[in-house]
């Protein structure tokens, strides 16, 4: 690879005027995501308007082999999106229209810098819904989510973004447009390119483009429930109740006590010195209510101090509110190190005493928020805001934790991508064949290697 | 490829006693799926009764350059499962052991002859379904479903088998053994081979086993409705204005009169001269009844000449046993070429009309069912029993069919797959980067090209 401060200056040209951002400071906000990651000095940063601007950067990238990491807002929570060193950051956050939102056919085709949250938003007015909601889908993108498939809050009865994208234009590493799947709902016409597109944290292609599907809002406010539970095993045990009762939340979120605290610091929750957990379920049925009384009942038949039972729109408001709080308030106590175990839902229990146990041995704090429906665990590992890289501590207990999952039947992530920080681990998971295989689809689509290299495979 | 009768021999000895069949009188039928198609002679057919059977299998034939045409229990409609010449044929059929199943983490674990009804059956005795339901889902298999991405009735409002299939065992064409996915209803480790497995109809890998994600079974019976229209195209609408008016039916199949003919002629269910459409609509959900009132009043709206609304098991029974009637009723009027496009759902009419346009152009006899919920139709072509293919006015009118679908933004395939086929049509949805790209990923798995050459792709 012969890179030199000309070779950027071809892009340059090559685009029209200030899309290619060469000064490091500014530079600098566009390397990094959400992680503590140090990334490594890109050579330049496109700020693409258009497919065109993508399809030029792929052209030139190819033509001097230049690795290119794309973006969306830099919410990403596994280093997918830091820079590496000499590489070109190709930002896809201007690329941010709504190209057509069709209530017959119920989808949208979006570009992948459109927020989320706007999109739901647009569809709402609509009476439909952008069902995928990441805890970050205020700030985030489709783009992104598409790259990490991911999850969020609504995704125990909805599914996650794999499942509602149906399409995607993509910008292949050497320039050349990649349209798949289709606007229909079904489709089986050769391989499935969407799906493989979907999590490849950008190391496949450039999503330029996606067609999504929408789903009805729901016509009622929904039902909430808040539990409080002495143990946090018993709050565990009411999940895997309210799931095995079929009550079939919308939203089934579990905190612990030490996010609770961290809550509670930051904004008075009012928290008892009792309680070790906290349950929010909620039900957008036709007979939300009547699942919200059941779910109730479970959790107090499984030991819950105290259960708020509502349907008025400010407090359910309040209480997703105290979820939304969980990553801000661990933010405030350190760096954070955030994982993303999932396990099958049966196994929520015996998870959640893992993490205590491995937060004990390795006297790290971890705090943990579960998308609890799924199965689904962020344990939160919280380190000095002063010190670059986690201490070994905090990686000796995020290495029982992992295995812990992989013991139980579980993957090492459900939602937020491997990334850079999940790497060392992905042989425990995968194994030589799937390694050798996905090298192998990398080859394919990516022959030289340029595109996000060392992330995600 | 140089293969002599001794070939065949050394997998005889390889495999246990009994396991290959060689007798060509008992090999026809294991070479032929529902289609008219003649195939080609094999070489044998292998009733695999386990793993190690498809590993020998699929090592013998990397070592002598064997074809090999993997086959559940052959009711595909594309070709997908047709033997071609100098071949081997591998059973599935008799793996048909259900291998774990958990009501707690709503999953199990099958192997790929497992029937689709079997599975279905297991899971509801612990409160559970397993959604996907093509319409032969009582003869169909596991594995079948999975190499076509199977949809059916229920999949307007569950998803097709993709949206089912969590992990597979897969054994590759030189023998080694893959697993992929996982026992999670999330996870994003490395690219989703998963989901590049499902509809790849077999020129991947040979699964041997699945683990699926089962679903709460409705708590009560469905409500359902039959609406009888004067005009296909008022039916269509009224599709349409169902799903716009987020009624979420469970199943919603539209019957064209020349399929109520057929069925009628066969079964005799009183069709009236007057009625050019039927539809029948389901809903399974808590406010089912209230849902089938509005389905009810905008079939009404949109012209319906007679709506009947029933939440009695046996009357509902009975609905829904025409549409099962609907294949049958026309394999008695002659050979069928079914086709299976899918559209966008507000392009239902024009699709409608397009049909009917190809129809009376070729002066060939249609009969159209449609999952008309999920935009897609089964156009079925019927021509003479005595020919041996269709004669071309068929493939000119089919013709016309694929193209009118793709022009409304459609797709060729919705669930059966492309087979041997909807081969010729296929660049015209997919071009040739697309063809390109899956020839490469092709040659990852499959690098001799033997897995089930000349399908799919």
């Amino acid at each position: 690879m012969v890179v030199s401060s000309s070779t950027i200056d071809l892009l340059v040209k090559a685009l029209p005027h200030g899309r290619v951002i060469t000064d490091p400071d500014v530079m600098d906000s566009y390397a990094r995501d959400r992680t503590f990651l140090d990334p490594g000095a890109p050579l330049g940063v496109v700020l693409a308007a258009g497919r065109d601007d993508v399809v030029e950067t792929m052209r030139w990238a190819t033509e001097h082999r230049v690795p290119v990491v794309p973006r969306g807002a830099g919410t990403g929570l596994a280093g997918g999106a830091t820079a590496t060193e000499g590489s070109v950051v190709l930002s896809l956050a201007r690329m941010a229209e709504i190209r057509e939102l069709s209530p017959a056919d119920e989808i949208a085709v979006v570009e992948p810098g459109v927020i989320t949250a706007d999109l739901d938003a647009a569809a709402r007015e609509h009476g439909l819904m952008y069902a995928p909601d990441p805890s970050s889908y205020e700030i985030s993108t489709i783009g992104g989510n598409l790259a990490t498939n991911a999850g969020g809050l609504r995704c125990v009865k909805y599914g996650v973004t794999r499942d509602s994208a149906l399409g995607l234009e993509v910008v292949l590493a050497d320039g050349r447009i990649l349209n798949t799947g289709r606007r229909t709902v079904k489709g089986v016409t050769g391989y499935d390119l969407t799906g493989l597109f979907v999590g490849s944290e950008g190391t496949l292609g450039v999503i330029t483009a996606a067609t999504v599907r929408l789903r009805r809002a729901p016509l009622t406010a929904p039902a909430t429930i808040a539990a409080e539970f002495g143990s946090l095993r018993d709050a565990a045990s009411a999940v895997s109740a309210i799931i095995a009762a079929g009550c079939q939340p919308s939203l089934l979120e579990l905190l612990d006590r030490a996010t609770l605290k961290a809550i509670d610091d930051w904004r008075n929750i009012g928290l008892e010195p009792s309680v070790a957990a906290m349950l929010i379920a909620q039900s957008d049925a036709a007979d939300g209510a009547d699942a919200a009384r059941r779910m109730h009942d479970l959790c107090v038949e499984h030991g819950a101090s105290f259960v708020a039972v509502s349907d008025s729109p400010a407090e359910t408001e309040g209480l997703i509110g105290i979820r939304r709080m969980a990553y801000p308030a661990k933010e405030r106590l350190g760096s954070c190190l955030v994982e993303d175990v999932c396990v099958p839902r049966s196994a929520l229990p015996d998870m959640m005493t893992a993490i205590e146990a491995a937060s004990a041995r390795h006297d790290v704090l971890i705090c943990t928020v579960a998308h609890a429906g799924d199965g689904n665990l962020h344990p939160v590992f919280v380190f000095d805001h002063g010190v670059p890289e986690p201490p070994k501590q905090v990686w000796d207990a995020a290495d029982e934790v992992f295995r812990a999952a992989l013991d139980l039947g579980g993957t090492l992530t459900g939602e937020h991508g491997v990334g850079l920080l999940k790497r060392r681990w992905l042989e425990l998971e995968s194994g030589p064949l799937t390694r050798d295989l996905q090298a192998g689809i990398k080859g394919v689509f990516d022959p030289l290697g340029i595109l996000n290299p060392g992330k995600a495979i």
